[in-house]
């Protein structure tokens, strides 16, 4: 159980290195293919809706993305987990234009596949940030 | 697991109902002690921030509340379970003011308590829907 939660720990850490620098393949890696992403505001979100979005986000001139999370807990319920972090993003236009930040929580399943944990259902309830 | 399936069916129309008669501690006696509500652009509320919210709400003169819950997922995983719903709110203030639609996504983990489930973590992905 100690080294699934740090597998689990792990696949954040790769999350958020892969998404600064635009891999989006390492992205997707981690996801299951019946992943569920859920926003406040818009429609469920497939993992090919991910991906879609994240290609139209990639390339020159697009924006910089920066982010820390704190995960603050961990459970294991066998094959599957749940995970809920604190998310800070910071997402910078290029061309100087201020930054944007977008804070809040995240209520995640995970479930082990073929001895690898992935993604399979994320809620993120991240707000903007006024601009100080 | 067919029984628990039910059991969490029934957990979530007992808890619409309460809600909407009002009955807060109906409503208190369907989440863990250490339940986490997670919700968009505010801090982590725990069973006393919800009760407190709750009891603040009620009375004579205060908004009626109703809503209709549609579960698209429960998973059972032993005595643990996720679920996600298509969650619609409407508030209708006293003296006949413009109803306000909240509609979204709610991702929950549930567990089972002395044979009885209960709401564990809460993710909360409603948004206001602009009145027509």
């Amino acid at each position: 159980m100690q080294n699934d939660e740090q597998e689990i720990r792990q696949l954040v850490s790769t999350w958020m290195a892969a998404s600064k620098a635009g891999d989006i393949e390492t992205v997707l890696s981690l996801m299951a293919d019946d992943v569920v992403f859920l926003v406040p505001g818009q429609p469920v979100m497939s993992k090919a809706d991910f991906a879609a979005a994240a290609h139209a986000q990639s390339g020159e001139g697009t924006p910089q993305f920066d982010g820390t999370s704190e995960i603050q807990e961990i459970r294991i319920l066998g094959d599957w987990a749940f995970m809920w972090t604190k998310l800070t993003v910071v997402v910078t236009p290029p061309g100087g234009a201020q930054s944007m930040t977008r804070t809040g929580h995240t209520l995640s399943i995970l479930t082990k596949q073929s001895g690898k944990w992935v993604l399979a259902r994320d809620a993120n309830m991240l707000a903007s940030v006024p601009n100080k």
